[in-house]
């Protein structure tokens, strides 16, 4: 295993008071007592930032350029977020259908904002052409073991809040926060991985026992819509496999409403995506112990919530 | 004093596993770390359930007619909650002036919704001659013994999770919240109490040594708007009064602003009005332990907040 929890633990030291540690909180859904971990309370609105932390924090030597990353998502905010708390140069590479509300965002974190093609691959693609220009370290959204650690530490704080957890449910991307997730747990506590139907990359990478690219057509696309499970997150997720499950998008939007009028949360749809699987009845919580849900991300324009 | 730390104990015991134990937060604010109660998260995203669950589980016994509420806002909804969630029949008054959607939302936790008049205390005094006629249990919002001690159940909560609490910031209405907290803290913690410049029932109170009624023009009228300090929150208050802070409406709206920008919280104008203090510097955090801002209420349309 590339990462483990030794990794976390050296994360959450190297990063001790540069992220929140977000709170929990107990809810009933179904009859049932779950945990909600509110990890959109996070920097930025989401855990990215845990992940950027370490992996700047974590290299050998920032070079004079900065930093670079593609994303016109919660990614980038985090970068530019983290560059801006650091004192370092960023640029972050966005495809042409990031909303602008989110470009918007990044820009006023302090990081210089590039249009770099159409779709998500096209923005890495340019966004590494110019690393190899400038010299820029290249900050992954997952697939580094540094950034893996750090979205690691979410895990390791449920383990001092919630004694009794019984296993933990988080949504899937790339794989870099259900990995982290794994790292930390190992096989000491069940980690179930949620994804939304039309975004199945670990559901397919299990199946297929590797890595492979899948068609991405789903409601939570903008943050959990990656293509494949990273070599990095695989690495640890094939040591200790996480139960896969699958949502439907609508699914995930009732999660969404249910999360506003009960908590009062705006939450995006990649953010709701864990709590889908209570809600729905997908999975039915533990009896034996506390069930932990993974709230990990808040950005989305609050009309499209409230409804 | 009328209400004291054994009221707040009972009133814990009497309505535990009825309301959320709302979680907190560390934020830092113009290089203070201060801890937010995120008492928003509270059912019905205010921390009336609290007051209204042990007033009417403490109560002698509930009259066939159920209970009956003047109020068309967090109240209103707390007391539809809970009859709700106790099975009891509940007639909540509104004002004409109070918005549809709090109206409709009333309603849709199975309150019978009367429109009592143009203003609050029209719908009050309407709702009293109901009571009258059918020997319903009245509700009050916050004058009553019971309900002061259910609101205490909050800073008891503080006390068990900032363990160097070193002062507490509470928004001021009509002094249910506030003189809960202070009959929980007597002389143990100072309380320092916020109100809106337009709103100041409670500063006027201290000035003149009794309540009198204010005039109310201010942002946060809908929740903190109580045209004086209730005789029964007056009565713990005026034991140990707590240090009166006014903040201006432009402040508050810059607290909600932070909070949605910071945090994605959504916070209504009464609910960002203690943070509004410490946002605004008109109160300086302290320096020998955790100064503790209570965020009260989530109950405003997002797209005031997002702005």
């Amino acid at each position: 295993m590339t990462v483990g929890p030794d990794d976390v633990h050296r994360a959450a030291d190297r990063i001790e008071g540069r992220v929140r540690r977000t709170p929990v909180i107990e809810v009933v859904v179904g009859g049932h007592r779950i945990v909600l971990k509110l990890e959109l309370l996070q920097h930025t609105g989401s855990f990215k930032p845990r992940g950027a932390f370490n992996r700047i924090l974590g290299a050998e030597s920032i070079p004079p350029a900065g930093i670079i990353a593609a994303s016109g998502g919660n990614h980038g905010l985090a970068t530019a977020y983290v560059a801006g708390e650091l004192g370092i140069n960023a640029e972050v590479f966005v495809p042409e259908v990031s909303p602008r509300v989110k470009v918007e965002a990044i820009q006023a974190l302090g990081a210089t904002v590039v249009v770099g093609g159409a779709l998500y691959h096209d923005a890495l693609v340019a966004s590494q052409q110019r690393a190899a220009e400038t010299g820029a370290l290249q900050i992954h959204a997952y697939n580094h073991p540094l950034t893996v650690a750090g979205q690691g530490t979410m895990a390791a704080e449920i383990s001092d809040q919630v004694l009794d957890a019984a296993e933990i449910l988080i949504a899937v991307g790339g794989g870099g926060l259900v990995s982290g997730a794994v790292a930390w747990f190992s096989d000491r506590l069940p980690v179930l991985a949620v994804e939304p139907s039309g975004s199945p990359a670990l559901h397919q990478a299990l199946s297929a026992g590797r890595p492979i690219d899948v068609e991405i057509d789903s409601i939570a696309s903008d943050s959990l819509g990656a293509r494949s499970i990273g070599d990095v997150p695989w690495s640890v997720l094939v040591e200790h496999p996480p139960t896969p499950l699958l949502v439907s998008d609508s699914a995930i939007v009732a999660a969404q409403r249910w999360l506003w009028a009960n908590l009062k949360l705006v939450v995006e749809p990649g953010g709701a995506t864990a709590f889908a699987a209570v809600l729905d009845g997908s999975h039915t919580p533990s009896e034996t112990g506390t069930t932990v849900v993974v709230v990990c991300g808040a950005n989305t324009d609050p009309s499209l919530v409230v409804g």
